[in-house]
This record gives structure tokens, sequence and C-alpha cells, in this order.
């Protein structure tokens, strides 16, 4: 971790929420602090939508809703994010929104130098295209990693329109550019009917494991959690959050909707259940703030940035009390 | 069931879904094929409103927001409802805006004839006016069947303004034309105040038994499911979905919201756990898409309309292995 | 109660609902009747408010939702409220939006005289300060009371920008100013990140109860109805309802939305799971119509008042019957 | 005029505007004053509409916007109608939603007794199918008058799916009832295509003169102003003002909106122009609140309300002075 | 023109306008019938956006709008064009979102077969990148044209991200291509700030003239419609209308919006002056209708497609009549 | 002028518009350039407000809407203001929203630091009542000054319930304090009706004079423009521009709209027409965002703030060149 005292946000109680330029929850810009811990930066790029387009917004949209973030202390993971670590705000990565090939060089380009030796990066998109170049960034980081993929749609499919990279590719080239550990990936949320029943073979072909809506109707959320931790262990794992794993009501605002999603106490009972795993890195996609409404689809993805966070420093501290206990025991 | 292959949507890896014209989940307008299985038919009638107007624009939002699904593999029902079947699109029926006793009219008219033996209508709303031609034009293909509806309100109430058929009233109406079986109908997702105690003592006179949304939250969805198939058994049912079933916030595009209704999961897994029910037809009203947001509403009513596809191919398959195998065993 | 048969709202059968001026459930104006025994009174200030100001045309917006209401007979209380009981809408406390503290004070002025001796009253908002006056007013006539509190937020804060009397200090002014009754209240639905711990803490040491929505996620509602019941007891309680303790789906209409809130359902089950508890007054506040879509969330409050009244009926029927026949008795 | 000092609305420096019920300009309700010259009444009807349903709205929605007047002294007519004349809100017409021809009576039955002998009556539709009822009413009273008609469509087509009366058919009719003085009527503001050019042959056959959108970019609008001077003199006029007169851009919420209308300042102007015409009636129309944004539409009604209020006042006021200086000449 | 009967819309008598599947203004597909003479066709592509995208959205809402059309008489040009002429919708290309140097092939081939001889194409966006494509397949057909460009912005810039193809850039390129007439072209409606002023260094070399919206504001319309019939005599002209070129007021939903526009009557009055000229193609372009509100700009596109086909139609008819009376002459 | 060459905003070449944190115009914040001509800075406060609030979102909402400016060359000016001159932004004043008298101390605390000699302040609202703090501070850097003033309303009433500085109280405090030039201070855009004759007879004895709307309807824009620069001469002018000056159908986004307004372009032409006034000093107010639609409210405020800032340089530049000429002749 930073050596310095974490630069926390502006304080809200001499500046109102509403003024002030809106970086995420008022977090310092990444050149106002000597080091940072993890930095959190917008992928404006919807090149690789199939439906309504718009997350260019996404950054933009999910910063100004961050404002109405109180980031303090998280009373459920019982850690306090900006406190405990330096977070900052990256700004966005600057991509040309023509060219699919070319933007994604240019977020792996300007993404990698913000992941070096022990800084974590927090992607906020974009829709889900950015995943790819998020995980060769990390590949020549961390190596291979576990993902968990929460989303209403498997995204394994291979072309659309003869494009291999789009939203609804990417982890098919992630399995194929060896970019993921065998067999440690899942999806959460995954619901409604598909084009053909084979996706379901070649995603499992992949090493992926589903669990749909429909089954945490049966199984419950604790059920599903301890699915997702013992499938990850220990392993570094890349979390990337669909924002329409939520259900339209709760997340209007995103590129293909689909009915019957996780509502958002789910969620966040998901993420919160997973307090331990392993993240090095993570995203939150496919929010498109054209269709939001009263700003909750902008407010839901940065509570779950938050989340994040809380989950990323609460990691890094038992990691780091465990290397401070191993000391200790070996001095004692 | 049709002799042809059946003819299916448009293909969105060649053209995308948001291009072409919005048939019902882009499957081939009536006249395109030789023959068809099942028909869905928009209509467009809201004279029957007492409170929000505007389903009348309910079938061409529910046609735009069907261009979301993926008309291929329905997983939770392991069908594949549009090409196990000839599925087509029958336009809207056309009827006055301006007289309801001649609008049911014209309804029942234009509906009978797409209601011939072995085939099948899913009519969308307009408003729950719509039901009784339905339900009428049924009754002479079928006699009378079992009513399953799922509703917030119990649209069995006698007269509004002097006037005998309005959306409130039709399932009296249809108790008195003999069109329903004694005993066998429900409602489910009933709540809110109403004007009088004495609606629940009408109401159950006519035969009907209730699934209250609170009782929901007592005996839980699984329960609520096996009381329903106990109830309905294998009586010839008219599903009736007004979708202010649902939640307002899942469904704010209706015409006479009600606070606590179901939830969008609720809705499809009580639909799906009735997998085996003898459909006959059916219907989804009140979507009323100047009320709508980002096409959540929409959405909902197309995602359900696809599930009862799911619903009456299945239960066909079924029927037609039965009889395969009873000719089977008689020609052993 | 009040000796003359109540009189109702206007009749639905006859004027639509759509029509005529709209008061609370078009229940008639406080002038319109002899006496009453419930009052229904606008609050409508939002000058405490911290973030999204609006909630000054909650009072409009509640009235014109209300509308949708049927005021008759609810089932789940077995009590028709309005007839039962004269129940009035006495229109809107005029209070200056430009001073807090003058406000304040005209709103306890206003409100306490709705206040007199077995009347009550429920206010509808206006941001949360408004709770202030009203526990002022409260305290006049009944002495120290608990507090009910339903909310994403503790509303315990000490200052914002020095101000004493915001819409999050106001339980804490209260509890200062002797207004509530030692260890009977309790915070439900709270939620979210706090900027402190020590926010905790200090609430705790005001003798305050909290059920957080992580809470309900593991003991269910039943069981946090039981804590409610078990901590009130017969206290006499005043309900205060920041319509944010619903998830942003079911009530985005409001200041300061806080993803992961209690579903419509729940809220419903709370309040009618309470049946029988002590309430003297009760507010419903934080209804920003301006962030509203299709009227849900003022939809949702005005349901909730009405469910208010069923609770304050039912009660005083009780009451009633146990004076009675403690007559009875002596009388035997 | 009446003889009591005009009770006027409500003080707005002491009771904030968007406070209390609203009433139109939140002036007082009939019943509490001993006598009134105008009358505000609402008409909720809206099932003689073609496109977009929703007028129904119409009344609840401009009272609300009515609260952003400041009805005082109105500068360009230089007049106070709230203060040299009592006007009252009357509340609004119950009638059926489900039955036009029993609508329609019920309108002219209870608009009849609002306009006894030099009383006024302002009806805020609803949709153009109330106008029928209106002149009817006011034929009785003031036997034929001209009609002075701002739309974007004549509305003197023949009939819908059969039907005589609906939104687009009274103007026929009234000229078929003999309620319209020969050869005094105009449309202003018309404009787009229309089904067929016999549909201009009907018009011109029933006496209408009209001046298109298209005639006003040529004219302008003074001479557009003598135009209807000209033709109305000092006939007896029912002002007639659909509001899709203006563009869509000022008045998006309306049932069946034409590209290229008229400004808002073209509309006022106009009105203004006609200072001194002799208004014995009027009528704004087609306000569907739910197209609406930011109550543009409402706001935009219920200042030609108010603008309809001034040249009534003002026109009296000549009356009267006009008489008043016989009288002096009489007895000098 | 077409020698059979045209067949023209459903009959808004007998189907209401809100019923049927949308094609525009209810025209008949182009499979419907044996010949054509000018095909209205959806462009979904809007992959050259550099702003807000969605205009793959354009023909779906253009199409829903064109419902409210009555696609009869028009009066200003004293034509009926879907009656004097075969208008069919021709559907949409089929393109991919995810390239634009694909899309724009594609777009091209799929629009050259349309345009044979003597058959016209009116073709709606998509973003402005698709006029690219149809002036070359236009210029395959009838060698270079004039452009007749109404926009905001000049679209004549050099490069966006490198690319060459994008919706600023379209014009040069054409330009480059040889696509356009030297010194007939002209922009109409320009406003705003540019980048650099080199902007109008190079678009004036490119051989195009500007009419500002400041100029129209100083020569007025009139004088506007003669500048440009002077510059284009009879050329054949390509009309290319960006709605922005309408003010935000007038057309929210676009993806460019630039304060100070064109009213709606201006740009219909521009085009009706222009009765005459001799277009040969046409798009209406960049119509997001997620950000429309009530239709108002996709009706406003609607309209204007209508009113080209007048003016094609009108042309057509001039050209006929001089060709019999040539026949006539010769034959005298 | 500052010495430096201008640091210019972010080359929306290389960084798509929609991304990064959102400066104004993408300008660079005040801390990252040497030294500064023009500042400008947001003024979140809306406790002013007598009607909607929420012009506290106004600086955050103009700032986003402020990424479509191109802002390079002003072609209607002749400038290049972000080249020929420094301009930054400032940030927010962070002021408490919950006393008038403190918020307003602290605005002119924190904005004169930023109008040193030589410094311009163009202030973004919040509500009206940002302009007496800015005036204040103004008066000390500059003494005296003329006010132009864009508005639907006067804004020198005397209190509103008491309050002395509220939204609609300013301009008489202003005069009051002897912060204004006598006579030389301009209402522009005035409408509406008042609540008293003698509004006007105020405002005229505080030395204003009036251009309302029905005058430019009359006079025209150029004669207005004549009016006001007749007025203003040479007098150091502060320019104040509510936003509601606009019709609400081009600027919905505000408090207290009001119909009837000035035209987008009808204001542009306004200003530029007064290239060579003597700013020293303005502000953009009452933009409240959440009631704006598809931003063209706040991309109108933005629109608006870049003609000041064009206004102000030419300004600049021809008096350096007259200062210029002055030195030249002296040392000739």
């Amino acid at each position: 971790m930073t050596t310095h005292k974490p630069i926390g946000p502006v304080d809200a109680t001499k500046v109102p929420r509403y003024a002030g330029l809106g970086t995420f929850a008022r977090l310092p810009q990444i050149d106002a602090v000597p080091d940072y811990d993890i930095a959190i930066v917008g992928v404006p790029f919807d090149g690789g939508c199939s439906f309504r387009p718009g997350a260019r917004f996404g950054p933009a949209g999910v910063r100004e809703a961050s404002r109405l973030l109180r980031p303090g202390y998280h009373v459920e993971l019982g850690v306090e994010p900006v406190r405990e670590a330096q977070v900052v705000d990256a700004g966005d990565i600057a991509c040309t929104p023509y060219n699919i090939t070319r933007a994604v060089e240019e977020i792996e380009e300007q993404a990698l130098p913000l992941m070096a030796i022990d800084k974590k990066v927090v992607a906020i998109g974009g829709d889900h295209t950015i995943a790819l170049p998020m995980l060769r960034a990390l590949n020549k980081v961390h190596g291979p990693v576990a993902l968990l993929h929460f989303d209403a749609h498997l995204d394994t499919w291979d072309t659309y329109f003869d494009e291999p990279i789009t939203h609804g590719t990417i982890f098919r080239r992630a399995f194929e550019e060896g970019l993921l550990v065998e067999d440690k990936s899942m999806h959460v949320g995954i619901r409604g009917p598909v084009y053909d029943q084979k996706d379901f073979l070649d995603d499992h072909a992949f090493g992926f494991q589903i669990i749909r809506c429909s089954d945490i109707d049966v199984i419950g959320v604790p059920a599903a959690i301890q699915k997702v931790k013992d499938r990850l262990g220990d392993t570094p794992v890349y979390v990337s959050i669909d924002i329409d794993v939520l259900d339209p009501a709760f997340a209007p605002g995103t590129g293909t909707p689909e009915m019957g999603g996780l509502h958002s106490r789910e969620l966040l009972a998901l993420l919160r259940g997973l307090d331990g795993i392993n993240i090095v890195g993570a995203d939150v996609v496919e929010v498109a703030p054209a269709y939001d409404h009263a700003d909750i689809t902008t407010l839901a993805a940065a509570t779950v940035v938050f989340d994040l966070l809380g989950l990323m420093v609460n990691r890094d501290k038992k990691a780091n009390r465990s290397g401070d206990s191993a000391l200790e025991s070996a001095t004692a």
C-alpha cells in the first residue's frame, strides 16, 4: 500500500455534494497524490454494442451519480476504503469511437501503466468490449486470472456480423487468448432465451460455470455465494459486472436489458458475501445514461464500484496482516 | 402442428435487431407462411379503461420491445418455441375506439378465424376489455375454459358508469355468459384495497379462487404454483395476464398501477412452474407505453408472451408424444 | 371517535377518479365536516434538503397519485379506514421556503391545533426536516413518544454546514429535546456507507436500535416485525417514513436515493405486521415528484398513507372495544 | 357583474404557490363565493380521441400548472381579470368515459347551469369533443354564435368509424345543428396534409374561413388579427383553442401533434390583438399531460385561459362603460 | 411513373392509425406492389457518430411517428404524393454496426438496386455517414449531383481520430470522389462556433455556399429560398437533411444538438419554396429517438420525408407534362 | 491580458468530447494555468427559489452540456475566445444550502478574489439570488455598474415571506445598496402578468427600462439591440441572464417558466448585436436540470456563456488595440 496518509474525498460538510468537479466519489484526481493503491478509470467506448448504444456516457454518468455516495465507513464490509487506501480518479481513457480493433489497443495501452505492481484498477465502461483489453493488460501484469462475471448474457458468442470483438464475444476471445485460468470462471445472473442451445455447450467447453437467476430462485443467495467461493478459491480474479445483471426495474439505463434479473439487494449481498476473494481488477460496464431515470442505474453502478473498493482494500489488509503475522511468528 | 419446417425470425447475426419492420420477435407475418400453429395478434383497444388510457399503443410498443428477445432456446422450459412450431404475427385487429359494444364484436369476429382447430392465439392488448371477446371466440371453438388470471385487480365488478363491459367487469360478464368452467378459475397477484368487502363475496360466488401477493409473501412461489396446478388440472385454460400484476417498479407503463406487486422473477417463475397446463389461448394486456420508461414494461410483456409460446409448444409436444405412444402401443 | 357517520370520498362510480379537485383519496376537505378523527396535512417544505430538492411538491404529487386508491376495504388489515373513522384532508401548512428556523416554527404552530385530544395527524412532506416540528407539537399533546423510523439514513447527524436543523439531523435534535421515550426508538431499512463509524455510536447512544436492509436479508420480514413489536410494546409511537427506505427502483422520486432498499411488498408487510401498535402520529416524507416516473413514488407514498390510516383506525377500534368491555364488565 | 368585491386567489406572499389545493390559479371554489362572473370548469373527457388519449387528465394538469400564474395585472391587456370580476373554479363536470353520446349529454346538462344570464364559462378539456356540448348549452342561452377556432386541424370531418361525434367532427355537427352563425366562423393555425382535398370544400361550404400557419408566414400576425376582427365584428363568439395549434415544440403534450405550428408568442399576440371581440364562451382542449414535459403544455394552456379571462373582463368593462356613458348622456 | 394505379396507405377511417404494422405512413411494403416510383428506405447505422449515438433507431422511430401523418392532399404543394405516384416502404438496409468501411459498402450495395432508372429513394438515417454511400450509389445512376444540405454543421471536416469516413466528414469525401457537381452545393442552417476558422476556407474551396441561421435572421426565408434556387437551377440535386438543422426545441432527439436552429415552420417554408427543383435523391438523418420527447423529433422527420415526396412527385408531374406538351406540339 | 499563450480546451480530435472530466468546455482548471483573463465559476445555490428548486445542479449540468461546444472560432463575433484569452474553469463556490444570508456572504467572499484587476468572471447559477453577491463583489472592484438583465421577470420585488434576499428581489436590493449606476439598467424579455401594477412603478423608480417580449414582436430584434446600446453606452455593465428569458420550449429546465419567451435565435442575435459593450461581469442563472430534456436548457446556457466570452474578449481586443494605437501615436 502507499505510504502516505490517503487523501480522501472532498468533505461533504464543507462543500455540498452537488458542488465542484465530479470526480468519482469526489476523490482526488490521479495527479494530485504522490502515489495510489487503486485507480478508477473511465473507458467511454461503446462501439461494440449490438442494440442500444450510449455506454460512452457511462463514465460521466456514474461519476455524477457517485456524488451521492457517502464514501466513509462500509458497514457490511467493516472497512473504510478511501481512508485505508489511496484511491484516485484516473480520468478517462481516450480511444477512438470508430474502430473496434484500434480502440481495444488504445484501451490496453492506457490501462496497463495504471496497473503497475500492487496497483489495482476498476474500470467504468463503456460497453462490455472493454473487458477484453482490461484482461489483456492484466495478463501482462498477473498472468491468467479467473473471471467472475455478473451479467444477464454469456458474452461468449463467436462473432457478430463477422466481427470477432464485440460486447457479446469478448470472453470467448479471452479464453482463446489464454487470459483466463481454466475451470475457474463463472457467470452469475444469466437469464433469458438464447439463439441456440449450442451457446451453452460452447460456454461450458470454455470452462465456465453458470448460476442463472432461476438457480438463485431455488438455492438462494447464500448458497450461490458459497458456489462462487468454492470455485474461485484464492485464484486471482477479475470481476466484470455488466449492470444488466440487475433487473431492468433496478437498472433501466443499459443497452440490452433482460427481464427477470437480480434485485439490487441480491447483487450487493452476493458481492459482500465474497469478502476475501482475491480481486486483482474489475469493471462495471454497460451503463447507458440516456435510458436511465433519476440516476438509478448510474447510482447502482457507483455503489457497486464502491463495494469493489471495499473488497479490494479488505483483501489487502488481510494479506498484509497475514504477512505481518508471518513476520511476527518468524521473529517470535 | 403444421407440417412445414417453421419459418423463424429474421437472423440477428445478419440483420441487426434494431433493423427492419418490427413484427413480434421479428417473426414472419401471417401471410408469409403456408400455415401456422400460434398467431400473435394485437388488439389495440383501450376504450374500457377507467384511469390512464393508452393501451391502444400496447401492440406497437410490445412489438418494438420484442426486438430485444433472442427467440431461440428457452432454457427453463427446454423448448425452442419458434423452431418447434410455426408462430406468426397476425397484425392487429381493427376495431373502433369509440364504441365498446361494437369494438367487442369486431374483436370477436376477427379473433375467431385465427383460432381454427388446433391453432392458438396470444393477444396483446389493449386494455383488459379485450379478454371478453377473446373468451367469447374461444368458447365457440373450445366451449367453456378455466381462467388463470394474473392481475392486481379482480375485474369482476358489475358496472362502471352503468356500462356492463369495461376493463374492470369482463370476468363477471364471462361468468354470466357461461364462458368459464365452474370452480376452476383463479386470480393471482391480487392486492390493494377495494371499494367494498362485498367485491370478494361476489368474486367467490363466481367460482374464483384468489392468491394475493400477500399470500405469496407467506407461502412462497412454489406453493402458489402447486395451488394453481391443483386447481386447473388438465382443464383447457385461458391465461390472461394484466401487466399490472407486476409491481409498478417493474411495469410502470400501465393504466391502473398498484403498489406491492409481483417482481418480474416471480411472474416468470410462476409461469414456468405451470409447464404442462393445457393453455388454449392467452392475452397480455394493459401495457400503456406512454407511461413506460426505457421499454421496461413493453419488454416485460414481450418476454411473457414468449414464455406463453414456450408453454403452449411444450404442451403440444407432450400431447403429440403421448398421442404417438398411444399409436405405438396400438400398433405394437 | 367522531359521532357523525363519516363522510367518505367522492364515489368513483359516479365521478371518475381523474375528475374533480384532488384532495387526498378524494376525501372531504376539513371544513366540510363537523368533526374528524384523522387529518391528513401537507407540509411542503424542502429547505432542509442536502442533495436533490423538490419535496415541496410532495403534497401536491401524493394527492394527485392518491386518485388511484380504492379507499374502501383494506383486506390485509380487515378495516375500512374512511368509513369507520372520519378522515379529512386538512390542506397544506403554509411556511416560508427561505428560513429553516422560522419554517419549523410555522409548521409546529399549524400542526398543533390539528392534534387536539383524540385527533391524529398524518403529515405528507416535504423533506424530513418536518418531522421535528411534528414531534414538538406531538410532545405538547402526548409527551414523549417512541420513534419508528423507516429510512435509508439515520438522520441523527449533528449539523450540516453548521445548521442544527436539517433533513439529516432532526432525530438527534428530537432526542436532545426530550421528545423521544428513551430506548424505544428504531430505525428500519438503514443501508449504505456512512461518513464515519462514529455515526453509529452516536445513534446508539441516543437509544436507537437499527434493522438494516442487510439484516432483513438474513432474518426475514416476520422476524423484523417481531423485533419492532417487542421494542415498541404499547408505547405511543410516531411513525416516520422516508420514502427512500424503498429501493430507488420502487421510489426514484426522492432526494437522496440509496441502492439496495426495501421492496414495496416488504414495506407493506412490515407496516401491516405492526397492526396493533399505538400510533399517535405519522409522516411520509422526501417524495420529490420531479424525479419520479409514472407516479410510482407518489403512488407508493399514497398507499403507505392509506395503510397508516388503517393501522390507526384498527387500533382505535380495539381500544374502544376494550374500553367497552371494561365498561361492560364494570356494569355486569 | 357581481356586486360583491371579488374574492381573489390565495396570496402568494403568504402561502407559497406550490402549497394548498390546486384550484385554477388558486382561485376560490364556486361554493365559496356568493356569486360569480366567470366560471372555469374542467371537462375531463377524452373518449372522442383518435390517436393519443389522455386529455382526461387535462383539467388536473392545467390546474397544477396554473400555480405558476401571477394572476394580477395583465400588462398587454391592461386589466386585472380576477380583481375586476369574480372568477371561480367550478370543479370538473362528471361524465362517463365509456359512451360518447351519454357523455356529451352529461356535459351539456352540467355546463348549462353555469352559463346563467351574464355568466361566462371557460372549459378546460378533455378532447375537442367537449366543444359540441358547450356549443349546445351556449345556444340555449345565447342562440347561434360565431366560432373562432384555433387548431392544427379543421375538425369538420364527417364520421370516424361511423361515429358522428368525435374530436374531429364536432364543428360539422355544430354547423348542421344550427349552433353557428353563418359565415362568421374561422379556423386559425390549420396546417399539414389532409386525407382529401374535398375536406376543404366541405369546410368552406359550412361557412368557415381559414388562416393557415403558412398564411401567417406570408401576411404576419397583425394582418391575421385584422382578418379575424373583420370577420367576427361584434357577433357573440365562442373561442375554441385546441392546444395543438401550437407547434409540438411548444405543446408536446397533446393527442395529435402536427409539425409547423404557431409559436407561443404568436398565439398570445393573436389573442391579445383580439381585445374587444364579444366572447361569450370558450374552451382550451386537447392537453394530454402524459405526453407533456416539465409542464410546458399545461402552463401554455393555463396562460391562455388567463388571457381569455382578460379578454372577457375587458369586453364587459367596455360594455358597462358604454352603458354608463349612455346613462350619463341620458342624465346630462 | 408506374403504370398501375398507386396502392396507397391503409385507410385510417377503417384501421385506426395506431393499429397495424408501422410501415412509413402505413404505405405498402415494397414486395406488395408490382412496381414503384419512390422507395423509402431505412438505414439504421450510427457508427459514424461523434457524440450521442442512437440514430440506429431512427428508421423505427420515424416510422412509428409517421402514423400521425394524413398522407393525402398536401395543401402548400398542391399534390397528392401517394396517390399520384407509387410510394413504398422498402424496409431497412442491413449493415454491420461495427465497421464503418464495410457498412458503407453494404449501404451502397443495397441502395443501388432501389435507384433503377426513374426510381427515387428517400433514406431515413442513421447518422450522416449514410449520405456518402447514398451519393456513391446515386453517382452510378445519375453522375455527379448538386448537394443541398440542411444542417447545423458543415460535415466537411477531414478526419476524426484518423477515420476518413464519419458523420462529420462525408461531404469532403464526396467532393474528393467527384460525386458533387462543382459550385452548385449549399449548406443551409449552419450555426455555432467551429474548431477552426480554416474549416470555412476548406468548405469554400470544395465549392459550397453557406446560408447560416444568422443570415436568415437578416435576409428572411423568401430570400434564402431564392438564393438556393439560383444556385441549384435545374441541376439534379441530392437533398440531405440533418434533423439538427432544427433548433433543439423542435428536434431534441438528435446526436449533436446546436442552439439557435431553424424553427419547424422555417424548414417547411424553405422546402416548400423549392418546389420545382430537380431532386433525384434525399435523406433525413440524425434522428436519435432515445433523446426525443413525445415524438416531436421523429414526427418532424416524418413530415419532412412527406414533403420531400411532394416535391419529387410535383417535379415529375411537370416533367411529364412538359414531355406531353412536347409530344402534343410535335403531333400538332 | 495574460502574457502566456492561452492553454485551450482538450483537443476533441484526440479525446472524444464525451470523455474526461467535464470542466466547462473542457477548459483547464484554474490551478493548471499560470494566470487567466476570464474565470468561469459555478455557484450552486438555489435557496432563494420560490417555485421549482434544483438550480443547485445548474453548474454540473451546464458543464456536462458544454462538452457539445466547439470552442474555437465564433463566426458571428469573429473571435476565438479561448485562444485569444486565457479562460479557466474555477470550479464551484462552496456555500451553505440552508441559510440565504450566510450563503450570500460566502459567495461574495469567494467571488471577489477571482475578480482581481483586469480579470472577469462569468458565474453559472444557481438561482438568481447569486447575482446580488456577484454585484456586491463587482462593486468593490469596479464601483457601480449598469445592469443588463435578460429575464421573464423583473426581480425587483420587495420581500417574499419577509425575506429581503430571494431570487425575485435581488435587483431591488442592488439598487438600494447603490450597486447600480442610475438610469442605465434594462430588463429584456419581460412578460406575463404581475401580482400588481405597482410592480412596474417601483421598477421604473429604480431607474430600469423594460423591453418586453411583446415589444420585440412590434419593434424587432435590431431595434431592441439599438435601444440597449443607446442605454448602456460605454458604462461598465453586468449582464445577468436568467435562462427563463427563453420560452419554455427552448428552456424547459428552469424554476419559474413563463409562456411566450424569447426564441433561442433571438437571444443569440440580441447578445451578438451588443458586440462592443463594456461587460465587466456576467451570470447565467436558473438552470434546473431536473426539469430539462435532452440537455436543451443546459446546452442553451453553455452556448450563452460562450457568447459572453466572445463579447468580453472582443471588447478587450478593441480596448487593447486602441491602447496600442494610443501608445503608437504617443511614440510616433
